[in-house]
């Protein structure tokens, strides 16, 4: 290893936070070559003589450009830096976090003891399998399809079972290529616009917007109900929509998404749609994009067992595509997908899946309800919280996220404040985008004593 | 649905290979679009009034074009296919596989209960885990160093669990973009060519040589050992290459591997070496391309617990990228790996992982080195088959897959007379590129009984 490298080397750590810093130091920076400032501090902090240095081998690989454009670091490992530096201010804090959207409660057990079954079973010939159909086992896509499609027209070979929906928001960029252009909602879950920006669909990131160039940014405010103005939107050939929405907690209306279908339609545009919170919709509002006449013809949806059964550390989900979906070509989009899923991707895990037939069974559902209702709970007493200190709350009603209003304050400043003052981790809603400047998100996913103690710090600290 | 679609419905199922058909077809036919011919064909069948006809809604969204470049299917659901074709032709024959490299032995219990036991836990207070670090967890990444990477410098850091080698091969090429060329063994596995396709690395599919414009093949044969002719070799950014080797079974020795970090010294290169068989090796060939000087100074490496622990459906591998490997411009490329990983990715799933660090425990170290003595025999066996009617054998000794040269035939043909003879499915050669073709690959994952009745109808057949 070569000095510079030495020198270099705790901080490419396991902890993906301090890569982030260093790539921030880079962007400031703006070297050609980021070795130059390192090796100087190298003999400032050796006294090393600079005629034995080794200067760096490198190849004559070029970064890849998409990824000099990204900024920072991806926003949950930033926050799980933050949250670690915390914890080394004050070691003896107890803190809470309802910052990232990890689940906290165990996993039922009528989907652990079918995961732990099929487990044991890989060590018997009979209970043995090795690689499965790319796409997922037969009978755990058809299981989807009727127990999140019953008589919408999806059919179990138009489900594409998933390690989970962030990397298969990923494939689907792959999918449609450098190409395209895309629109999110802003503000949104920040994997639609990193991997866009990662497969080349974007310009350089905006500083003075805080955007990046060729994304369609549409505002959801708490003026538009979080819905946006679709005459202000101009057409791009993917639509990434998120409801309920992840931060804000809305949910979109039958009415609302009817007029996004017949937009996607008018336009020609491809609608993915991320129907990961479905299920804690309560009212009527649709589950599925595909609840919406004529979605099948202009829609992809993504989802996943993570917020459902508690399934973010198993990793499964899925992605539903119509027959009916076609490039202006002609051809289905399924089949493409097809082919990207069985090059780029060998199937979810197979106990994953066992487990995954077991949150569908009819035992499985019930018990989902359950672990959806506990943190629905958790929701409710987050908002009257932030209601009964006079903040304007949003979302919390169909989802598990509450969207709380400062105005006129920067979110990583409340952030601050917050971590600062309660020991409380939550997410700056800017990290979500432009549009989330002023808020923060508060997650619902915790253990009721956590959720009642930080309710506690929070009255505490804005009484 | 339209009628169009639903005459195509039966077509877009859950197999795969029905896809390739209707890949073949466009692409015989090119045309501009696909629903043309079709359509004529629902009139003709139907005897409907062509007035009642609906034209199927198409989106504005152009079709990624390089998918479009992709030939046929990938490889094993075009043998899935033909395999299942065979089954309806015969149905009352016993089909023995040795065609896909699918493993077939129970998973050692010390590894299932691991995972077992992990998935129980999933269901307790005190056991249950959501989001894992992206990169994996820290004692599996130290475990993985130290098992297979002690004295040579690569660190729990350096290791990116995931979810297989196909899907960090697809991940390295997100990381590499658009803008690099590469290399690949002919024959080599056909992820490497395939997804380097997909990320439009390459030009068109070139029907007269077989291969893709601006993909350096790089020609491995009995008469050079199967370690390409470097001096021929043009530079390109990326080096893929496996040893011991998919499909051949060869193996590169140290001074074989020597010479090829040297190349890719001078050439400024790239190498993302494929160590999936490493622990098939008998003799003293190197494991890992780490094991020669400098090799992290240009060197990815790609590993899985797939061959060694019967992990085919459990999915779990890692990518080693050292500190050391630098961009043209002195950026780590595990930096930006990283980015790619937190991005795209959201970890293995927390019960493979469990199962990984079972696998490297004492007990489960030894317990795969039976698995994989287990499958070695077979090789012998196979080997000793085709030796015995006097065909030359390649491969084999450090690989569970043993390379039959057919002279003179085609690798299809040979495949389709071993089918249709002896109900045993092989791998053609020419599947894995042109320096393939007169060859079949027969795999050695299979139950003894099974191995050793296709070794006696392979005697019938060829005797």
């Amino acid at each position: 290893m070569s000095a510079i490298l030495q020198n270099l080397s705790p901080s490419i750590s396991s902890s993906t936070s301090t890569f982030l810093g260093h790539n921030n130091l880079k962007n400031n920076i703006k070297l050609p070559n980021v070795s130059i400032p390192r090796k100087i501090s190298v003999v400032v902090k050796c006294v090393a003589s600079p005629s034995t240095e080794k200067t760096a081998y490198k190849t004559e690989v070029s970064r890849n450009g998409n990824l000099a454009k990204l900024q920072a670091g991806y926003l949950f490992p930033e926050i799980a830096r933050r949250r670690a530096a915390h914890m080394a201010k004050y070691p003896d804090a107890q803190v809470i976090s309802l910052g990232i959207g990890d689940t906290t409660e165990p996993i039922p057990e009528v989907i652990t003891s079918a995961m732990s079954k099929r487990s044991y079973a890989l060590s018997t010939v009979e209970g043995y399998s090795g690689y499965g159909a790319e796409q997922g086992e037969k009978q755990l896509r058809a299981a989807i399809a009727s127990t999140y499609y019953a008589d919408l027209g999806i059919d179990a070979d138009d489900i594409f079972v998933s390690d989970g929906a962030k990397s298969d928001i990923s494939r689907l960029q792959v999918l449609f290529g450098s190409n395209v252009t895309m629109a999110v909602q802003d503000p949104s879950y920040p994997a639609y616009v990193d991997s866009s920006v990662i497969l080349g669909q974007t310009g350089e990131f905006q500083k003075d917007v805080e955007k990046y160039g060729n994304i369609e940014y549409m505002r959801c405010t708490p003026e538009n109900g979080f819905f946006p103005d679709l005459s202000t939107v101009h057409r791009t050939d993917i639509i990434f929509f998120c409801s309920p929405n992840n931060p804000t907690g809305s949910t979109a209306s039958r009415e609302q998404l009817t007029k996004l279908v017949q937009f996607a339609k008018e336009k020609g545009s491809i609608i993915v749609f991320d129907s990961a919170y479905a299920m804690y919709i309560s009212d009527d509002s649709p589950r599925s994009i595909f609840e919406i006449p004529g979605a099948k013809e202009v829609s992809i949806e993504v989802s996943s067992f993570s917020k459902y059964a508690g399934f973010t550390g198993v990793r499964l989900g899925w992605t539903a595509i119509p027959k009916e979906l076609l490039y202006s070509d002609g051809f289905p989009v399924a089949k493409d997908f097809n082919r990207i899923v069985c090059t780029c991707f060998n199937g979810a895990s197979n106990i994953a899946q066992a487990g995954g037939l077991a949150c569908v069974s009819a035992e499985g559902i019930k018990a989902m309800h359950e672990v959806v209702g506990f943190y629905k709970e958790n929701t409710d007493i987050i908002v009257d919280t932030f209601n009964s200190l006079g903040f304007k709350v949003y979302g919390g009603k169909n989802a598990p996220y509450v969207w709380v209003y400062f105005p006129g304050r920067s979110s990583w400043d409340v952030f601050s404040e917050i971590l600062e003052k309660t020991h409380v981790v939550t997410t700056p809603g800017s990290g979500f985008g432009p549009g989330g400047e002023g808020f923060i998100r508060v997650r619902a996913f915790g253990h009721r004593e956590n959720v009642l103690e930080a309710c506690r710090r929070f009255k505490q600290l804005y009484k």
